[in-house]
């Protein structure tokens, strides 16, 4: 499972390579492994001429035997133009390669998912990714940046029968609902009872506040540069103003820090810093999940003396959000079944698949589970096959 | 190596299953292999974040680091666009999977050389892969229908700086000349004292006739259905037209079978027949490279009465000249030196190295190795990188 492969035997800058992250990456992460026998001229001619003709007549006559016939019903397209690559911003298709071959080696260790990168020389996405879409099950849209990419998304699984998933939003909107899911059950609330803010209005931001408004949410206030997100705003993309008009049950106006005052739930997604004496108005026994990496918008020490759950993005505080969580189990379930999008409804059963792990142990610092637990991408996967079932999306 | 992904769970039409060519393309055949440890937080913020942020940022500001940090140094896409699939034609994007994943599992198998199957729901193959192409390190182009596959690979090389390579006109063309090498060697000929008969003047016998000049042919004709290729008809594409002129020295026109008339050697890479009546005007001690799949132009129990060499396309007869022998050591060899495009200059030396495997054992049932010779893709890449070097075409 960690060999290189012998063709890359360049000599990088020698000094880089006593760095432990660039001696890991030197030849990249990961390789193509045949499944099939090729020892000999009988192998040859059934995985390859003539026998593989037969195979390509059937599916000729009769297309979706490509799903049982060829790799695509187990692999995934991580797909990037390289606009908004992690924090670093646009830093263009290649030096966004080794996000996305981490991305790809994420889903085959924890969801048996096959994925392959794809960093793309056009911002013209929807309309690639559309005539790639053939050799792929599934395409995991990734760091592109916003708003373009929620028109993206929308365009592209509106033109393929496959599923498209924005990761950085939908990833991170299952995983904060999971959180947030059993944040309420520990502390005997149930979400319609909670006010939320989001901090942030990107990617993340959006589809985190359409999740929570799905799942039923109190309210839910979003905040922007300019302060809260309402109807009267006349600064709004389209994408902010669904969200206006969709959230803000109570017409707030103002800044973060004003509708942080008496808030149950603070959800950062933005970068910022909250300033400790806004912090120290939000609702008694309210959840922090300041998410910002590497630094929260509210450091957990001072998040902890207001609040009774805290959650951060990193994974050397308790309580990670981590999108690992979700993306793998997600496609593995939706690939399952073929579906051909991944609806709300398969989101929300991820989401509470995810916070269903957490049993007996659910503790203060323990809302999540680990990455590494062993049962989240079974537990994901299942529960969103059966959503996809539920929702009349099942083609197997 | 054998193993299949568990998410490919679906039961395809039972009997197809009991068929050993669908068993064994069933859930495809080939799968993803991450080459980096991940059991535990420590690997995931080596190969993902926050560590993969500093590859990322080294690549922004360095771009040609993408070859040394990620799989790109050994990574091709297999691309087309199912307008010309082995000899079933227009079958479309999906149904050509299953080929282009045989493709990219002999890759692995024969040059290690990462492959990923790229089918294109359109046909403006060019401009698409020229978006794809910071995700890889080389494209093979496949089964795209002629005369566009012509246009196609010089327009997308014009665009890239990496090598773009049309496997069914140069991978049969490389194939083709090594075996013409060691048939002129067995009898003592040199190939400036040889005119050629090619059959066919589709992608690979253009290209075929492209290095058979390069090479230093006595003279070579090519035909197709309407006759020799001649600069006085005026229903030839501009491909063709290209040919006429820098072909065919002697002026020839009219039919096949008249060209053939006193040739010493015959290329079959058209699918058509040629009678025996035909057969027997070919020089004295002719070759017969009879290629076309599955039913020879001329049927090797023919071809052993009048010709010296006789060579198929078949597995089932001595001789096969197959691409096998050539793509995956071609590749590794521009790969590793990271060669910008693949010149003829590199061509003829994958030729001449697959020539050379061949000493002693010399004979007319033996003029080309086994694809399961182990030496064939390493002498084939060391060759390519080193025609690269002499080209001023390695950038390592």
């Amino acid at each position: 499972m960690e060999t290189k492969s012998a063709t890359s035997t360049q000599t990088p800058t020698p000094h880089r390579l006593a760095d432990p992250v660039f001696a890991l990456h030197h030849g990249g992460k990961m390789a193509i492994t045949p499944t099939v026998p090729l020892r000999g001229p009988e192998h040859l001619s059934l995985a390859y001429t003539p026998g593989v003709a037969e195979v390509c007549t059937a599916i000729a006559g009769q297309p979706d035997l490509v799903h049982d016939y060829t790799w695509v019903s187990h692999t995934v397209a991580v797909v990037t133009d390289g606009t908004a690559v992690l924090g670093l911003g646009d830093i263009g298709p290649q030096a966004s390669l080794p996000v996305m071959e981490g991305k790809a080696v994420l889903f085959k260790q924890f969801g048996d998912v096959d994925a392959v990168p794809i960093a793309l020389a056009t911002t013209d996405v929807d309309e690639t990714v559309a005539r790639l879409a053939p050799s792929f099950g599934g395409i995991n849209l990734e760091d592109i940046s916003a708003p373009r990419c929620f028109e993206i998304e929308r365009k592209l699984q509106d033109r393929v029968d496959i599923p498209v998933f924005h990761d950085d939003q939908h990833g991170t909107a299952v995983v904060t609902l999971a959180a947030l899911r059993n944040a309420a059950r520990l502390t005997g609330r149930t979400l319609d009872d909670l006010r939320a803010v989001i901090s942030g209005a990107g990617a993340a931001g959006v589809a985190i506040a359409k999740i929570l408004v799905e799942a039923g949410i109190g309210d839910v206030v979003v905040t922007d540069r300019a302060g809260v997100l309402h109807s009267g705003r006349t600064d709004l993309t389209d994408v902010k103003r669904d969200i206006a008009v969709n959230t803000n049950r109570a017409g707030r106006t103002g800044t973060l820090e004003e509708a942080l005052a008496g808030a149950d739930v603070f959800i950062g997604v933005s970068g910022g810093t909250v300033p400790e004496a806004a912090v120290a108005t939000i609702a008694e026994g309210a959840f922090v999940f300041a998410m910002a990496n590497p630094t929260p918008e509210i450091h957990p020490d001072v998040a902890h003396k207001y609040a009774s759950v805290v959650a951060t993005g990193r994974s050397d505080y308790p309580n990670q959000i981590n999108n690992v969580l979700a993306f793998p189990g997600i496609f593995a379930g939706a690939l399952r079944v073929r579906a051909s999008r991944i609806t709300p409804g398969m989101k929300i059963a991820a989401a509470d698949a995810l916070a269903s792990l957490i049993a007996e142990e659910l503790r203060p610092d323990h809302i999540i589970p680990s990455p590494f637990d062993p049962r989240v991408a079974p537990a994901v996967a299942e529960a969103v096959a059966e959503a996809a079932r539920r929702d009349g999306l099942a083609r197997v």
